[in-house]
């Protein structure tokens, strides 16, 4: 080892889930939206002057802000937006968890929580989950540097209620509470009121998922002005223009379409339902997402062995190599027809094994 | 203060150059390209797939890798890409500066290294530049935590010789030496080949200034496949996906327009020229700025009037209120019509008063 390599930050990087190159496949591994962005996004990128592209992106990324401010009926001191979700919390991590006390998590939750705490050598504590994959809202009760959660939960689509979410921020005062609501728009209800009534608490949302643009990267928060601030603060001691052009102007164009944005939703969940009883009747189990995913273990075969031979088919889906949830897939909800796909492999697939 | 801002990282923040939003002004205050980018960047634009938004980009950046390596005759694991320079550089403070010894700069440059240095928490200090603006090479061979500068500098437009960047980078076999060339392309020379003499240096440039696509967020680093793969961990800590589509697929295109690339390239150098003489006979003096900006002080009238008598006529330039540049203004070179009506006031203005 060179001596300069000694002064390097080294860390175990989050894995994302497989891109594959080639276009004939089944992609199920990455809570991709099936559904194109809305009509108005294609209209937007079809006006857009690219000679403006020689001009820096607005700082504040107003055009974005606006946008969301009027879609959420919030202020625009109120809305932080990055580089998507991820962009989003690994800034807030960076802002708000330095108190040198553990911050909290599920055990079983979004795979990069621990990857940004130790990135920024941020202490953690795990709060396990039940065993029907809960939160159990007294583990956060405890002096913490901070508490962070998805809701649903991911992977388990689980939804906690707002009442007992609540009840976590109340027992919180102290520390800075994210709500990491990636998969709200499936059927969950956002702690987005909460914002209001307390001056600690973070909403955090994405474009990736309910809003079709994954490959756009937009991610945004809700939060006090105050906490606003402070991300912002640390924002514009990172990197003065996050979100480039095209990002400001097709993310405001996406929000412009909510009957286009409510109408994919509601296919999701439709084609979730459908699915969560069509598995039930293979002999998976699973606990009631409301998510765009379902995490389902099969009475018989394991969940690696699917894995390996869904992907033979060309059929991807996402298997987490970790304690608890080693027998477990997540499959994300794609078109009837991909779903209809799936289906018909895994029930041959149980029949001859 | 309510208990939880304890805990938050507070930062004093970089500032831009402002982005005012009213269109007949003529900018030249944060060194953008006066042309739009390559006409390949519409047609890319034209041609693209917005149903493909829905899906993440590529994690590794492939396209713009790929696109990059065979630009610069480069191994594509010894390329890093991030959502303009000031990420790629951000990475890097986080992830090569971690030996607790300070960190090496000049006090004149890029003013945005203290601030990455404080927002990480890294020790520094800074090296004056001798009475010419000039870097004083000796000043880097004491002991330190790594080393950073641009060449050409910023604000003052100095070229560094290569052979001197050599001297410092010999001097300093135990910290990553970065090499910031946000302006090379207007008339220096790049440090590329050090890279493959040195395995800790890195070489930082950036679509923002020579190929026109400031509002795109597009840089990146070249260096050693280790030190790549280092900053590539550390990223993959922050955001898995930081370069969305359009960048990916519009920066490829500005790529493969090589010709339109030294055309730019070759009029802003020749505007410059000729602003340099006419700026000396209204009695400016100025270092030889090899970069796509003057950085001048005039014999007579202070910078600050001249900065505020410029912005009422909507000609937008930069003042930086520091100690020994405070008397300066930094010029970005415009088209030529640009800097004629620029001349035009400043010789009224000057005869005036």
């Amino acid at each position: 080892m060179r001596t300069w390599e000694k002064n390097v930050r080294t860390v175990v990087p989050y894995t994302p889930g497989e891109q594959p190159k080639f276009v004939d496949v089944i992609k199920l591994n990455t809570n991709e939206n099936p559904y194109p962005p809305s009509p108005k996004v294609k209209e937007c990128l079809e006006k857009m002057n690219t000679e403006a592209f020689r001009l820096y992106p607005e700082p504040a990324c107003d055009t974005l802000v606006d946008a969301l401010a009027e879609t959420y009926h919030m202020d625009r001191d109120e809305i932080f937006v990055g580089v998507g979700s991820d962009d989003v919390l690994a800034m807030c991590f960076l802002t708000f968890f330095n108190s040198g006390k553990p911050v909290f998590f599920p055990d079983i939750t979004y795979s990069f929580y621990d990857v940004w705490a130790d990135v920024f050598r941020i202490p953690y504590e795990c709060q396990p989950l039940d065993k029907d994959f809960r939160i159990v809202k007294e583990d956060y009760y405890r002096e913490n540097g901070g508490v962070v959660f998805p809701n649903p939960n991911a992977p388990t689509g689980i939804l906690m209620e707002l009442s007992e979410i609540e009840d976590i921020i109340r027992h919180n005062q102290d520390v800075v509470v994210i709500i990491d609501e990636a998969y709200v728009d499936f059927g969950g209800k956002s702690a987005l009121e909460l914002v209001h009534k307390y001056d600690n608490v973070l909403v955090v949302q994405t474009f990736s998922k309910s809003r079709s643009m994954a490959g756009m990267r937009i991610g945004y928060a809700f939060g006090s002005k105050v906490l606003i601030k402070y991300l912002n603060d640390v924002k514009y001691s990172f990197n003065s223009y996050t979100m480039n052009r095209p990002a400001l102007e097709l993310g405001k164009a996406a929000l412009a379409d909510p009957a286009y944005f409510e109408e994919c939703c509601g296919k999701i969940i439709a084609t979730r339902e459908r699915v969560k009883k069509e598995l039930s009747r293979l002999g998976f189990s699973f606990g009631d997402s409301m998510a765009n995913f379902l995490f389902v273990t099969h009475e018989r075969i394991s969940a690696r062995e699917l894995f390996e031979a869904l992907k033979i088919k060309k059929i991807f889906v996402r298997y987490f190599n970790k304690p608890r949830i080693d027998n477990y897939l997540r499959i994300t909800i794609g078109t009837d027809e991909e779903m209809d796909q799936l289906l018909a492999f895994l029930k041959k697939y149980i029949q001859e094994n």
